[in-house]
């Protein structure tokens, strides 16, 4: 990801990792994706983000191995899905940090609720269940959003 | 903070962290202030980044209720101390899960290493201990760092 600093020599593993996900609108990406809104007009429309804005956030991303880019059928010119590689998986804790903050220290209502889906139970952690101690990943991670306040979405890679 | 987008008012929690957190100086700005770093030119010279853009991204902090700015004595000229508020020390759990992703998928040696001082042992996670299952915090948080291998520094926000 071009920054206006190249971090991504640098000894601290933090600055390394901001390289590639210091960017705003990648993160917001990559919550559209666990999501479940793999195509470029969908993400762009629920980010309500400008088509050159977000298309240089894909290209970077698929870059950075963060998404894989993989062509569908039935469009009458290409057209792609954004799927997360296992670093994109990986940054999910990075998600829930963010958002447990959010919550915490710039409060609305409804508010975002994190479960796992392997005890059902809210998770106190960004990556960890408090109840049943499973890590979460994609896998075992359900958000209530406050865009879908009613529903408990299931987290999928793909 | 200014971003090209106001997030400050989005209903994702996720949005409304990047608002304020969204900017990889601050982070690394943060992180320098839990290693126990409280003045500007310590951050400075750490950083290596320029005044300017220090003292802009300060200013934000502040204004954002990340840091505290105190005055003090002995100085020529006013000079400040920069402390962690409440929501400064929240956000723990955002550099370590940055710090667990960089070390998983952008490798160096040596790593970083962020422990319990509670139980002495590594945490496997971002905000919570995986041995003693205390919940990690500036007062039960120790680095070791690439940048100083030898040694582990317990974090410290004031």
């Amino acid at each position: 990801m071009a920054l206006r600093t190249d971090w991504s020599d640098r000894a601290c593993p933090i600055a390394r990792s901001l390289d590639v996900l210091g960017d705003p609108w990648s993160l917001l990406i990559l919550r559209e994706v666990f999501l479940g809104n793999h195509r470029f007009d969908t993400i762009r429309d629920r980010l309500d983000v400008a088509d050159t804005v977000l298309s240089r956030r894909l290209n970077a991303m698929v870059e950075d191995e963060l998404l894989n880019r993989v062509a569908y059928a039935g469009a009458a010119r290409p057209r792609y899905d954004y799927t997360l590689t296992d670093a994109g998986r990986d940054a999910l804790p990075v998600l829930h940090a963010l958002a447990r903050w959010g919550t915490t220290h710039r409060p609305r209502t409804p508010r975002m609720k994190i479960s796992c889906t392997t005890c059902g139970q809210e998770s106190l952690s960004a990556d960890w269940c408090s109840t049943c101690q499973a890590a979460l990943t994609v896998d075992n991670t359900a958000w209530r959003t406050p865009a879908r306040p009613k529903e408990t979405v299931a987290l999928s890679s793909s």
